[in-house]
């Protein structure tokens, strides 16, 4: 009876940890990264105010990509800078990285304006490289799929930073 | 001969997308969720700033954690948590959640201190509900394990917006 008992416990208990975990009605989802996309191998920020902690306690520069999940741009960025291996190195190794889908408060981030995809580098003084800018007139801090040498550039770039000892 | 540059062509790209991908030194990662193992069913906003957003435009309460990856009382927490069908459904359905592993400026978030783990609701209205607390009284948004059922008590009080009107 005891063993009776104790099997049907441990099927109750099997099947609670099979059957019993939450799935919403829609279905089951995958669940988000802190990544979205741009690098799954790389440690990604949570938010500003941890990125630039990270930036300064380390003093490696900050990377912040501002970008919308269903832009066509930010997708196409988001496939060259995610499949390049070099890039991806030079981040994962020199700086913080963090990609955000919603605007902060820090005006510094959007010296000429709000759009996606952008990208804005910050030095561990916590000082924005406003001077670290793309090709486009109009959009300073917007990359092309096609300029991503010139990103490789503008690392090299942030890399030097302001202060070399704080 | 040009079968032959173009299956050359066709083996480096094959090996480009298989082995060409940036692995750091130290070995492959898993990616990080937004979740963090608090429940990867759920959708959580990266930001306060995005939950308040979501939070006030869907007229949802919203659920904010604070914890630290390596603190045991974070990991129990989360276990049950996470573990919990009826208290998943009811963050999926009713409110907008938000999982941080760093403090943020605004100091309503932490009325009594900046531990962890700690649990703040915030009303569509932007208020911290202050009036949502646990049930110790030196860390009034502190939760055991044991308190999952005040949690969910203190669901359905949250659920019970400042003002049914906006």
């Amino acid at each position: 009876m005891i063993k009776a008992v104790l099997s049907a416990l441990l099927v109750l208990v099997a099947m609670s940890s099979t059957f019993g975990k939450y799935i919403p009605k829609s279905g089951k989802r995958i669940p988000e990264t802190l990544s979205r996309g741009w690098g799954d191998q790389l440690l990604w920020a949570q938010t500003y105010e941890q990125a630039l902690y990270w930036s300064r306690s380390r003093n490696k520069p900050l990377m912040v990509i501002f970008h919308l999940e269903d832009c066509p741009h930010s997708q196409a960025l988001k496939k060259v800078i995610s499949d390049n291996t070099e890039l991806q190195k030079t981040l994962d190794e020199d700086f913080i990285v963090l990609n955000l889908v919603y605007e902060t408060t820090d005006k510094h981030l959007s010296p000429d304006g709000q759009y996606v995809p952008r990208i804005l580098f910050v030095d561990p003084t916590m000082t924005v490289r406003a001077d670290v800018t793309g090709q486009y007139a109009n959009r300073m801090y917007a990359y092309e799929p096609s300029d991503i040498k010139l990103l490789m550039t503008n690392l090299k770039k942030a890399k030097k930073l302001l202060k070399s000892e704080l």
